[in-house]
């Protein structure tokens, strides 16, 4: 079997939101470009478990057009886009995901893919891997490639342990990854997931950034840039009196929750809103999270205290407290940005996958002379891909003399 | 007949609508408040074409609770939010209004509120008054109110030609109105409307704003925080001016059009961007009109030039020119942030409809003594209302010491 | 006698800061070109008191080069630049000013202006305008200038009572003028006087800014970009709701007191901060002044409390409180950017003055055909400074079609 | 003898100096208050060569104040503040430094200092360091600290050959020190030098930041703050995507040179702008250096270009160029911030002397426990002063709890 996807006829709609994310990668689609002149992946087999959206098919077709063979089933249950996924049958990848995967469907997939006998293989929260450590000890692997912090650390505490079988490129901590995804990405993706769930006026608001780490500098940010007035709540004194500096008012949790209208978490960490601050809220305060799991805001303390809820719209919970007031909380305390929105911007994609292609090649080119550890994305693709994202926008960067960079060594070595 | 609405059991959904805006509308609130003590408009008989919104139901729950009859047809076939209709019918509003009305159904809509022989009417965009003026010659008004700047226009004319019948206020004229409404909310929601239409990034983008009235002005700010690089395109060289002292860049559309990556309209002017430019555009360029009618992007020669088109998405039309370039219409040129997102928060239509409820107060405590002329809406009024959204707010402001109030005095006269 | 000032030798000096002026004058340089072609002024007499300045300087210039004779005083007793009225004198204008002058010689100055028999008379605050209605009734005037509101005050008063002898422009009200003058040029200026005063770092910073007029609102706009929180402290509900949905934080100055540590006055009126207040500031507080008198801080107040006073460095005065705390007021709470920085940058002025020349020239063209009225500039001429402006800043704008100059007067006249 | 100043009857004046820079200096001050308590530097012998400023004097009267024997010289001799060099002598501080001195007193100083028999050094680009090494064997120490990323490129030279004799403390490299100086400090005093040398007003004008490292983007930061419109212009891709990314433009210093007003250079390169860049400049085109050396500006090369050269006014230099354009170079390329205003505020010295503070008492505390390396400020350090920064401001951040704690320590391992 060759394939197994929704509805096949879906195609047409699918290639559309595939072109409509090209239009947007343009340093993928540079890399397509080369790729489609050198094939440096030729005859290569690679599966990958990623979510089948518009941007993964133009990675996955970049893949195909380098010279690979491509399968590819949907690492999570609900992300897949159907018509997506039936557009790239159609441009040859053999693709295993639906819109709502049973957790059984799910690793039947994976065993789908793995019969292709990958010799690279990509992977977004590291089931894959694990899967492929602990069931296929016969593949031969080239290495692999990694998309998220959390099967980042899998794959690290693998190492540590002795057990990983192959190399892998961590493409999560690319710079060109971690900073435009984590501040830019969800920066915008944060703002237009409370308006979709909300549609409240942000200008005026009192709102309560929780995190000032790349993420939630990235929502502060964008939340001034609306005209809101911004409190960030932290606990490392450097990130708060980096806060402070940055010209936003900065204090306690206890504190602020009697302030603000907004509540944004993104720390990254446990129970950041607790009851003691839900009760001191003024009415009709709404909280979000962006963080990463749905650990930031204590949902099930807020649900045990509520004397009821109900659902206003899309997204937006009510609870009314004990006290009379009504708190709102947005798609049960998950990822805003991805539960009310639509996630990154193909933009924001474009970086992290053009890394996840070179990262692919590099390994393919390198193969057999890598150890099995994890390995961070070269400084060069690094560059390389900030450099044809800016080729891509059509904006050019100051080239340095022979004099400078013979002045920069000279420093570097301090004479 | 008591009312006609398209169905009742909508009406527990429409409820938690309107509760929704009511906690972010606390100057109508207050206002409601008063109302609900005083009761001043016992007595009183309202016709109102209006939106039917979950805002404008909290307007008109709130003049039934200062003692009015109201009677409430809708001002636009597709705005009808039949939910809130259907509450509004159940707290005792006579509604006449569904989405997806004909022509003949708004006009009988119209015939229906006016049979409750209305003392005061309410209109958004000028029919009624027209209606009223044709039509109901033997109608007894103390006045009329209008929220619209087309609607203002239509009753000036009238009042210059010496046929204008009854004294109307112009709410649309309210400093807490057209400030608010045309910066804050338009320039949130434009935003709002191309996020939800695209889904792009907009950080790094070039954004060209063409219009640097208000709407312009709000447009282009919010535009820059979320991290675009914004060019604005005036005729105005005032407003061309403050446009470069406020750090944008300014240029003819012939020169933006070719770095531009989305266009906005914003001018009020007819046909701002026209065959010529969008030949220049660079591949993928996205346009956007947040004018009040759809008359600033010449969709039409668009049409005409293209080799063909299609729906991306809802909203999103990709035109393809005969030099192979793709231009993406939002939303096919009306106003993006009502046909793409949902038009003014409720906190923004709190100072429209608080001005509107404390006009038809003031229409109603001095009916006869007003003349047949269209006024401003009182000074008094404007910062009552502002007294009142700050308050709702919790923002308290400096009062004035004695001392002070003198001191201007005698400033003003020159001493 | 021809001139009176203090050094002809420093006229090389003054030369130069003339022509650094010009530099940044580039709309009255345009100007400039056109007198220089078309020679407007041809046997003109004009008399001028105005700030001796570099800026001045380079209006006088234009205005000889168009053919006027000029005769120049100065309006403040320490506002020339002796360098820059030596310069003068050696192109030609009649000057009699330096810095230092006693009252005597304030007014001898003007009569030596006087003797020159202007025809049009320029001036700054309105002594000019005063003295030829006291003393010179033989004067045969073709009309006046003024710069500033409180000159502007004065006349109005003088034509409310009937005494006006000739026409006057009220330069001041021009849009080029109070816009950048007010928001751009004190908004800037104001910074830099008060980094020139204290050195102190401003981001991180809470800054109080009482007043949020054109002034008020271009300082809290600089004072947020250089990274400081702030405060707004203001009486007029609608300012205050605009300033809260600007993104700052509004509260009456009792709060204010006690969370800031720089303070601005910007209100134009008396004793907004008081002793109540002072005593309520932190150690260390900061108070400064931007208003035009020295009346917004209560100086007098202060200095009564403290048990101490001393000089720290230049304008930077020190008051210790009954309570221990330090105060610190800067320039004597005069207006901050002139006392401690350079007042308007040439760029400013080049708006104003470029009002000016027009607007002298405006009047001998049309003498004999003005009323004695205050006129407002005309908005043609205000519209011809803004583009002088663009063009020398080397920036376009948008041409309006004939298509659309006939859709807006259609749209005017609200068919 | 015990000190060589200047004239010690400046001692008055010297010591309101200080105590204004006390004021805005409470981290300093809180750990004065601890030395005051623990005197944890009792018998302990030091030797420091700083800039004699009001800055250091709070740094060196706190040594004392733990317990310190302090023996100053000046670290340039044109930095020396004398009435502060005065003050501190009546401070029982050994101060060897006055305004002038020739390089033959300011090695006489140094060897004064070193009589004191210090134990442990301090040192601010590394002269003191060089010289302790090379002349004076015999001195016991515990260790040293280093202000400057020159004096630790320098000793870690030393470290890699073998040769460094004591541990040091790399003051430069903690994170309080170099991202508030370079960010926050360089960013508002540039736009301070820049004001105070040219007057001009910046709202409105193209100018151009070569360098996107801390120091160019704090620049860049502050220039938009204050209305201009900033291009970027960068060598590292990554970097360059970043200033894209906020909004900036970004192109070679080949395009940029046609576009800009007022260039500023902050690379820490060579001849950044050259001969072929300033050919193409508009006439009146500013060029100012923050950057450390006065190498990033071909002021040489401009020079020979120029047809003549003129001073307008204190740190701004005229150069008329063959092709009739005029350049104006502030401060002859020199750091802009130091030469044409006053270098960081208080504020940012309070961090890095803090540090220098803290990191003295640790080497003191660990005497015989450290290596002969550079090592950088200890996290704690750095965290400690961040707080008590944020303590002296008034500013209190979030708690971690318990739970917290744990959930972050069982993340790191990967569970």
């Amino acid at each position: 079997m060759d394939y197994k996807v929704k509805d096949l006829s879906l195609a047409g709609q699918g290639k559309k939101q595939i072109e409509w994310a090209e239009i947007h990668m343009p340093a993928l689609m540079e890399i397509r470009k080369q790729f489609e002149k050198e094939k440096p992946l030729q005859g290569l087999r690679i599966s990958a478990v990623l979510h089948v959206t518009k941007e993964t098919a133009v990675l996955v077709k970049t893949l195909k057009i380098g010279g690979a063979t491509v399968a590819l089933a949907g690492s999570n249950p609900l992300s897949t886009q159907d018509d997506v996924a039936a557009a790239l049958v159609e441009e040859g990848i053999h693709v295993f995901a639906w819109r709502g995967e049973t957790e059984k469907d799910y690793y039947d997939n994976i065993k789908e893919i793995l019969k292709y006998e990958p010799q690279i293989i990509m992977d977004d929260g590291g089931d894959l891997h694990a899967y492929v450590h602990e069931n296929m000890p016969q593949l031969k692997l080239f290495g692999g490639t990694e998309e998220t912090t959390t099967g980042v650390i899998r794959l690290k505490a693998m190492e540590e342990q002795g057990v990983l079988r192959y190399p892998v490129i961590a493409v999560n901590n690319a710079f060109t990854k971690y900073l435009f995804d984590n501040r830019i990405g969800t920066g915008q993706s944060t703002i237009d997931g409370i308006l979709r769930a909300t549609n409240i006026l942000i200008a005026g608001k009192v709102a309560v950034v929780a995190g000032y780490g790349w993420v939630g500098r990235g929502i502060a940010q964008r939340l001034r840039g609306m005209g809101a007035r911004v409190i960030v709540v932290e606990v490392s004194p450097l990130r708060a009196l980096e806060a402070v500096m940055d010209g936003f008012d900065v204090m306690p949790m206890s504190k602020a929750a009697e302030l603000g209208e907004i509540f944004i978490t993104a720390t990254g960490n446990i129970n950041v809103i607790r009851k003691e601050h839900i009760l001191k809220m003024k009415d009709g305060a709404i909280l979000a999270n962006s963080g990463h799991f749905n650990v930031e805001i204590d949902v099930k303390g807020l649900k045990e205290m509520a004397k009821s809820s109900r659902l206003i719209r899309p997204n937006l919970e009510e609870y009314e407290l004990p006290n009379g007031k009504r708190i709102y909380l947005l798609a049960e305390g998950r990822l805003v940005n991805l539960a009310a929105a639509e996630g990154h911007p193909s933009e924001v994609m474009d970086l992290s996958f053009s890394n996840q292609a070179l990262s692919v090649k590099y390994i393919y080119e390198n193969r057999g002379k890598l150890e099995n550890k994890v390995y961070n994305v070269p400084q060069e693709i690094d560059e390389t891909v900030a450099k044809l994202k800016l080729k891509g926008m059509g904006i050019e960067i100051e080239p340095m003399t022979q004099e400078q960079i013979e002045y920069m060594k000279q420093w570097r070595y301090g004479t």
